[in-house]
């Protein structure tokens, strides 16, 4: 190896140890911590976040690449080396091209705007958030000036969560699949319906608990490496490798929160817990966009754990945990139920087949404020005409509306794209999943997950960050990212349970 | 405010962020990490005292502190500015003292002490860790000599935990206190002995969890500044100002060690929740030494837990809890069992009377170790010399007898001593309670504690780290920490509880 690598390393050895102890604080600040550690914790992670950016950003960093790029040329490109550099380039651009007024600046918007987004979904009064939007979005524009030229001014806040994708990309497939959903929905709507009043019953929390972890263990989710806590939103963090919890939540008024939502959580975790343990330490021990991640999480909670094979295992055990609650049930019932679709105003309530309608009129939204096509005061109509336009259904307030997310209040614009191409990718891996293994359902079956986890683990989980997310697409499917296997599988699934 | 000063709190701050998530990260690491989990935090604990020693050593601090002690002439000597400069001095030139060599080479033996000593302790076999502790010794040794010219070589190590404190103000109490603690055990053996097996029953978690959680709560602990988890050992963690945690350990066959470990461990987090809040993020919120932080956990679980009109209130409740184990046994006998005098081998298990002899040796070898007048080889013998000489007992192994502490293997020299100064001031300070509230007992057995707390928080909690143990005992009761008022307090509890 040579001194500059290994200087280059020494740094992002340290820079790793700062985030995960950024990320303990984090993780505790949801789970345990006293009310009245707030302050303190705010600070703590204030310093800790300055000292890792400086520390990344310094001189020495860009020089190191500089040095080492040059180098590069002579090692395997797809090595851990040659990808490391790569990586690290990135993310110190990245880092080095926003100046620190505008950090600073973004803090206080996103700390006063998350304030006034909270008062505004309670009352329910948009104007209230409306101003703190304005400033969002002009910070977000500023921060896409600093990447010109682009193709489209939405790519670079789009480029933060999917590193090499471009709007134009995640144009074409939304466009693909945005008629095809909403026809699906539309035909739905005119079947028979499906009862799913059963899961509305009193389901004590000691019960549910248990059987969501014996799940996650069947699956392959690793105690020695994480943990399950209870939180008001669930989440799954890393704190170092070898150490990838989950949160969840319970309510004993409705079966699928907790059991759907620790299965999700838990395929986050197991996506951290395969990551090649020679990365540990840089960048790449991490996942390698958030919509390759979304795609594990997803795959676990849908693909598998809504899947009539899955249930044809586990449903005589859920039976036998509430007797009273499912005794009248029959599974192909029971199956039918947790898989009803029902056009909502929620996204985080939404059914397979609705969910992306949800995505997409947050990104053409997104997309047209950027553009400065959007009036901000205009949004909750524009909202509420969007949703009528793709499920049929007008929601009655703003807190139903365009005020249900946190996202916007965060500045995070760019980020709701992500959970609906990870749909698409889960549905993508799991063609090649049924090529590679074609008793995959039988295996299911029997819980026997084991080799499902195993493919994972090669082709999703080892590599980690090492690769774009379309590259890893590329390369374990065969095509990029695209909407094909996601229309496929709804239109299989849902021709069943609705007979159309 | 001096621009000096300014600039000395602005790096002091930053240094306290960096122990609070170092503390975070100890807390978690006892309590929620997964065990793969330990390598990462590993690195990250030391990537974080590495970078809060750099900042806290840099030559700026001392430039900062050489020019603030020249300003602090005409500063009130007991303000808080000039109480922080004194207590950074002090803190700095501990820590630019030793040398970076010594402090890895102090690192990588108490790494291979503490794993031998396990071993040694697993096996009872003091010749396993003899090795270790000989070079554990000559540090202490090395580093009592970078203190040199001292009055007793034993000073530079028992300054690290009771700062001001010298070995020969130790020797004078420990002298005075010794002679007549052997007489009491000695006159108590030959009493009539009392009762305790009905504290041997099964007594269950949940039932004993919120019973503790009660008293505690009743006590004052704030719960908007602290939680309550389980642990293999019990501890308190301040993680910042407004988060002083504790953790306990609950056995289902014997009532005592939750609830008095719990009762101990709410009195240090009490120490802390007390502390005046304008100190924080300084090296003034902390306590002013392990002796005057012990004083407040040994009261409340002692003097307040374990004392007549505390079970004069709480018994009734106690019994209608555990109404099978307890309906038989009337208050009187329940309270002198929780005080039974027994000669044990185990310092962590002994009673009031006998914990102060198992400090007591412990100190003498220490001193003698130090002094080169002790072979460590023969350690297990002098130990066991000094257990028959003050306890009338003979241990049978190394296991319940030399190696069953940890400290030494932590390289932790003049820790002990603090244990029995903090017995000491819990009663020096009750006296001067007493005096300012006659009716203090009365109080306790309405369970008000109200104005006791008030009253530790004014005079021990509120001025945090700024003065000396000595200053604090002196200024208090009005003489130094000694021996009488615990002497009083054995002499009339046991005198009741034994008739004699």
């Amino acid at each position: 190896m040579s001194k500059q690598l290994e200087k280059l390393k020494e740094i992002l050895y340290e820079v790793n140890d700062i985030n995960n102890a950024s990320a303990v604080l984090g993780w505790d600040q949801q789970t345990h911590m006293p009310p009245m550690g707030a302050e303190a914790r705010g600070l703590a992670q204030g310093t800790l976040d300055k000292i890792a950016h400086e520390k990344f950003t310094a001189p020495e960093v860009g020089k190191l690449l500089d040095a080492l790029e040059k180098e590069a040329g002579s090692w395997d490109p797809d090595g851990d080396d040659a990808r490391l550099v790569k990586v690290t380039r990135r993310f110190y651009d990245k880092n080095t091209k926003v100046p620190a007024a505008m950090v600073s600046e973004r803090a206080e918007l996103t700390t006063m705007g998350n304030q006034a987004w909270q008062e505004a979904r309670s009352k329910s009064e948009f104007p209230i958030f409306e101003p703190h939007l304005e400033k969002l979005l002009d910070w977000a524009r500023r921060f896409a000036e600093l990447y010109a030229p682009y193709d489209h001014v939405y790519d670079p806040v789009l480029d933060e969560f999917e590193p090499g994708m471009k709007t134009a990309d995640v144009k074409v497939i939304f466009d693909e699949i945005r008629p095809k959903q909403v026809d699906l929905i539309k035909r739905i709507s005119e079947a028979e319906q499906v009862d799913d009043s059963f899961l509305h019953q009193h389901f004590p929390e000691k019960q549910q608990w248990d059987f969501g972890v014996e799940v996650i263990t069947d699956f392959g989710y690793d105690w020695k490496q994480g943990n399950l806590a209870k939180t008001t939103h669930p989440f799954q963090a890393t704190l170092g490798w070898g150490d990838h919890r989950i949160t969840t939540r319970v309510s004993e008024d409705f079966f699928n929160p907790y059991f759907f939502g620790t299965l999700h959580e838990a395929g986050h975790a197991m996506h951290g817990q395969g990551t090649a343990d020679r990365l540990k330490r840089t960048p790449l021990y991490n996942i390698a966009s958030l919509a390759i991640g979304e795609s594990q999480s997803r795959m676990w909670e849908n693909l598998v754990g809504r899947s009539k094979p899955f249930w044809e295992h586990y449903y005589p055990k859920l039976q036998s945990i509430f007797p009273d609650q499912l005794k009248k049930v029959d599974v192909d019932t029971f199956y039918k139920g947790i898989n009803k679709v029902a056009p909502s105003y929620i996204r985080v309530e939404a059914d397979e087949a609705t969910y992306n309608m949800h995505i997409m009129l947050r990104l053409e939204l997104e997309m047209a404020m950027m553009e400065g096509e959007a009036e901000v005061r205009k949004l909750p109509m524009y909202w509420n005409e969007l949703v009528h336009k793709y499920l049929g259904i007008t929601p009655k307030n703003d807190k139903e509306g365009v005020l249900q997310d946190v996202h916007w209040s965060f500045g995070l614009m760019g980020y709701f794209s992500t959970y609906a191409l990870g749909n698409l990718v889960s549905a993508q891996l799991w063609e090649v999943i049924h090529r590679d293994m074609p008793d995959i359902e039988s295996k299911v079956r029997s819980a026997e997950f084991k080799p499902l986890l195993t493919w994972l683990n090669k082709n999703i989980h080892e590599p980690g960050a090492k690769f774009e997310p379309q590259e890893i697409v590329q390369k374990v499917t065969g095509s990029k990212i695209n909407g094909g296997a996601y229309l496929r599988y709804l239109e299989k699934k849902y021709g069943e349970i609705y007979g159309i």
